[in-house]
């Protein structure tokens, strides 16, 4: 089993690095995630594919010469400044995310707009059903921390009203209750013709979050 | 709308001609999906990175000169060869995909075994609950088409018994029942330490699947 305390770290970077970290690996995620559609699309042929795959091995050899081992993990400073750098959905240096940037509106809920590029193509020319899940699990997930219950996904439940297309959506999700360890949370996202998949979920607290909570809330 | 049907299309190509562009593209899929975790974890400086980006702008100038434009959708031939080869679980030339490789036991089971590097992480060092959702959502649906009622996911509930952790995985699902248009199936993600996540799902079959079916079982 992973240690996962030993990824949950504070690594005491002072905001100027982060921000050095940020604009040195930021871009180059880009410049992956750039590449994953025309992975699928380019019709290159066989000498074009070896050029091309010769320097996708000179840019492997630079990168791996030094490295982080294991995963990116949450990691975070001093001054509360969380990173999340290597998460599927929102993560600033991980070409597997689209990557979602999620804001929080005054009244507690979260939202994102987004696009998603051929890479996440389930039915032919839609959006994957699990892609749809997963977008909604980190948003939904985001509403239950903002609403001041962080936690694991306990249960999600996923309705498709109409097939998602690829491009720019909007996703929104917002906090409904908290019952001990459980945040319930619901949201959906939208695209050009409105609402195409729905989502609840249960989102489970640690317990001494939830024991900090009730006590925070007797002392109101 | 994006035409759904022009996506969905007999290009007639031999076997011999699927299999070389196989050969060809699946390596370049497997180089950029490699990047991926490198660009969550180098330690590369500033002039290794300029030159790593220098590297992945001439491949990607390359890739980009000739290109299918859209989604890659799904494409056969008169054998009965399907391709959904940009899918995001299980596309041969997509590196968001793992790739999974779904295989079909004979009465009607169908699994994977499965590899997770670090750019599928959620919560510090385990598996995002979106992407454990992607892949139940693929071997769900597949589990439906196997069964004889291929269709879009209706709903998707998801379970999360305990964390999933990366690395190598199993997932499994099978038809429960088909009632109409409906399949109703459930599966299951394993690692090194049981079940992780239960997924119930129900798939809808577009209506000349079920009216087929039907005149097909009144003929028994």
């Amino acid at each position: 089993m992973t240690d996962v305390v030993s990824l949950y770290v504070n690594d005491g970077l002072p905001e100027e690095e982060i921000a050095r970290q940020a604009a040195l690996y930021g871009p180059l995620a880009e410049d992956i995630r750039a590449l994953i559609p025309l992975g699928i699309s380019s019709r290159a042929d066989d000498d074009e594919i070896r050029r091309a795959r010769e320097h996708l091995a000179a840019a492997t050899e630079i990168l791996e010469r030094r490295r982080d081992s294991g995963p990116f993990g949450t990691r975070f400073n001093d001054a509360g400044h969380f990173r999340t750098w290597g998460n599927a959905a929102a993560g600033l240096r991980n070409a597997v995310a689209p990557p979602l940037e999620v804001h929080t509106d005054p009244d507690g809920r979260v939202w994102t707009d987004f696009h998603l590029h051929i890479g996440y193509e389930g039915p032919a020319g839609h959006t994957h059903g699990g892609v749809s899940a997963l977008v909604l699990d980190q948003v939904l997930g985001d509403a239950a921390r903002v609403g001041g219950s962080p936690g694991m996904t306990g249960t999600l439940t996923l309705r498709y009203r109409k097939p998602t297309p690829l491009g720019d959506l909007h996703a929104e999700a917002k906090l409904d209750r908290i019952e001990g360890r459980k945040a319930f949370v619901t949201g959906h996202i939208a695209g050009p013709d409105g609402i195409c998949v729905e989502a609840e979920g249960i989102f489970i607290a640690p317990q001494w979050i939830a024991d900090a909570r009730a006590k925070f809330e007797a002392q109101d």
